[in-house]
C-alpha cells in the first residue's frame, strides 16, 4: 500500500523535528458538549497552534526536510489562508527566502501575517490557474521549491502529529476521532496516527461541508472527484483530495460525514459561547459532525480536532 | 485594619471549600503580548471559569458559608450579569432555592443561563432602586438571604483565590498583578492575596474604564465616590466600591489606572485575534492597562487577570 510508505518512524521523526517550533496544544473537555452529545469528548484545539492552525505542523516539517541546497533556493506556495502563514512561518524559522502567491481578495489580516514573517507576496486573481501560473513564473526566475498544502508526505507526516498528541495525551483509548477534510492532509495524517499510535478500534471520521462535498464522493469511488457545487462558509475545506491523501484516507478512515453551513455556524457559535475559544468555520466542522451524529457517538470517547481559529472578526456569521 | 480580618487562613479555607466546584484555570502566555509590552505576562483566563467568569469563586464561597438554616431560607440577589449566574450556579450546587432580580433588558443569553441553573427570575426596571425594591419585596415573603456581589467578606475571600492561584502557578515571583475594578471584590481579593501569598514586592494595580471612573477617585479620597459620568462598554465595571472593599484596596493596591473604550476594544480585539480566546470588554480592561502603560511594566513579570468571557456574540464592537 502506498500509505504504508509513511510509517511510524517517519511520523515520530517529524514530531521530534517540529517540536521546538510548535505548541503541544492541551486537550480540552466541556461538560456542555458531553451533555449535548452523550459522548466524552476530547477537543484538540489547534486554533491555539502557532499561526492559529494545525498547518504549522506540516509546513514546518516540509521545510525542515529540505536539504541545505534546496533551502538555499527558497520556498514558494500559493494560498489565501493558513497554509500561506504556515510556510511563511517555517521559512522565517529557517531563515529561508519565501514567496507566497495570494489571491488579491485575501483577508488583510492574513496578508499582514504573511508579510510579518518576511515572505514576499505576489497577488493574483482568485483562480487555481492564476495561482499556479503565479508560482510558475516566480519559480522560472528563482528555482524556489514548491511546498504543497497537503499532497506531500512530509506535510502529511507533520499533520499526523496532531492526532498522535491526542492519543498520547488522552487518559483512555478513544473509540473515535473526527477531523475536517479539505485536501486531506490532516485527515490522512489522523488516519495514519490512529493506525500507528492508537489501538485498532479507534474509528476515524472525516468531517466535510455539504457545500464542498468532494471527499465523500472520492472516498466512495476511489477517484479524485469534484464537488457537485462549491458554496460554504468553511473556506479552508474547498480543495479536492490528492493522489497521496486519497488512498490513505480510503484505507484508514471509516466514513466521511457531511454537515451544512447552518450546522457549522451553530457549532461554531456553541464553541465560542460555551468554551470561550475562537474557532474558524472550518475548525467547527468536526464539532458540527459530532453534534449532528450524536446517536452514533453517544456513549463513546471521541477526539475532535478543531483545526484552526483564524477568522476575520469584521465578518462574523453571528 | 478592617481588611486584616480577612486573613490567610480564611482565603485558604475558601479555596479548599470551592475547589470541587471551580476550574483551576491554567495561566496562559503569549509571545505577541510579551513583544508588544516588553513584559513577561502571565494571563489568568477566568473566562474559562465556571459560568464564564471569576464571580463563580465568590458566589460559591458565600453560599457554602451559609448555615443549613440560612440555606433553607433560599438566597437572593440582583444582577444583570455574571454575579446572577454565579449565585444561581452556587444555589444549584447546594440544592438551595434561589431568586434573581434582573433588569428586563438583560441579555437573553444571561437570562437563559440563570434559568438553566433553576433560579426563579423576577424582572424589574434597570435602576438600582428598582432592583433593590425587587429584592426587598421577595425577601419580605421568603426571608431569602441576600448575597452581595462584592461587599461581603466571603465573596472577597472567594475572589482572592484567583490571584492566589496565579502566585502558586507562576514559575517566578511576579513584579506586578493587574485586575479590573468594578465594586472591588476581585481587586480587593487580589490585593489580599498579593500580601498573603506572594512576596511583598508584587505591586497590585486596578484597571478601570474612564467611563466609570469612580474607584480611582475613591482610592484617592478614601471615601466612596461616584464616577463623574458613566458611559463604557465594560458593563461589568459600572459599580461603585463598597465600605469593605475600599479600605482593603487603599491598603493593598499601588494604583488604579484608567483606559478609555477605544483602548479596551483594541485590547479585546488583540486578545481574540492573537490568543484565540473570548473575553468580554470588562475582561480586557486589565490587558488594556498593561498595553497603555507598557513603559511602566516593560522588563517586569506581570500577572493579568482576565475576568470573564460572557459576551453577546450578536453585539460585538468589531
Amino acid at each position: 500500500m502506498e500509505y504504508l510508505a509513511i510509517g511510524k518512524k517517519e511520523i515520530e521523526n517529524a514530531h521530534q523535528r517540529i517540536k521546538p517550533y510548535i505548541h503541544r496544544t492541551n486537550l480540552l473537555s466541556s461538560g456542555f458538549f458531553d451533555n449535548l452529545t452523550g459522548a466524552h469528548v476530547y477537543f484538540k484545539p489547534e486554533n491555539f497552534q502557532k499561526i492559529g492552525a494545525f498547518k504549522a505542523r506540516g509546513g514546518i516539517n516540509a521545510v525542515l526536510n529540505l536539504t541545505k541546497e534546496e533551502q538555499s533556493c527558497g520556498i514558494i506556495t500559493h494560498s489565501s489562508g493558513n497554509h500561506a502563514q504556515a510556510v511563511a512561518y517555517a521559512a522565517s524559522i529557517m531563515g529561508v527566502r519565501c514567496w507566497i502567491v495570494m489571491p488579491k481578495n485575501a483577508p488583510k489580516v492574513k496578508i499582514e501575517a504573511v508579510r510579518g514573517y518576511g515572505a514576499e507576496i505576489t497577488f493574483c486573481e482568485n483562480t487555481l490557474e492564476a495561482r499556479e501560473s503565479g508560482v510558475k513564473s516566480i519559480q522560472n526566475k528563482t528555482n524556489a521549491i514548491f511546498i504543497h498544502p497537503f499532497n506531500d508526505r512530509h506535510v502529511i507526516a507533520g499533520q499526523a502529529t496532531a492526532a498522535k498528541e491526542v492519543f498520547e495525551d488522552c487518559e483512555e483509548p478513544l473509540d473515535a476521532i473526527i477531523a475536517p477534510v479539505g485536501g486531506g492532509g490532516l485527515l490522512s495524517g489522523t488516519g495514519l496516527s490512529a493506525r500507528l499510535f492508537s489501538n485498532n478500534s479507534t474509528k476515524v471520521y472525516g468531517a466535510e461541508p455539504e457545500g464542498a462535498a468532494d471527499a465523500v464522493l472520492s472516498f466512495k469511488s476511489g477517484r479524485i472527484e469534484k464537488a457537485p457545487f462549491v458554496n460554504t462558509i468553511a473556506d479552508g475545506l474547498l480543495t479536492n483530495l490528492g493522489d497521496i491523501t486519497l488512498p490513505i484516507i480510503r484505507e484508514t478512515v471509516s466514513d466521511i460525514l457531511l454537515v451544512n453551513d447552518d450546522e457549522i455556524v451553530e457549532a461554531m457559535r456553541l464553541i465560542w459561547e460555551r468554551m470561550k475559544i475562537i474557532v474558524e468555520p472550518s475548525g467547527a466542522v468536526s464539532t458540527a459532525v459530532l453534534i449532528k451524529n450524536r446517536s452514533l457517538f453517544s456513549g463513546s470517547k471521541v477526539g475532535v480536532i478543531i483545526s484552526g481559529g483564524n477568522v476575520d472578526l469584521g465578518k462574523l456569521p453571528f
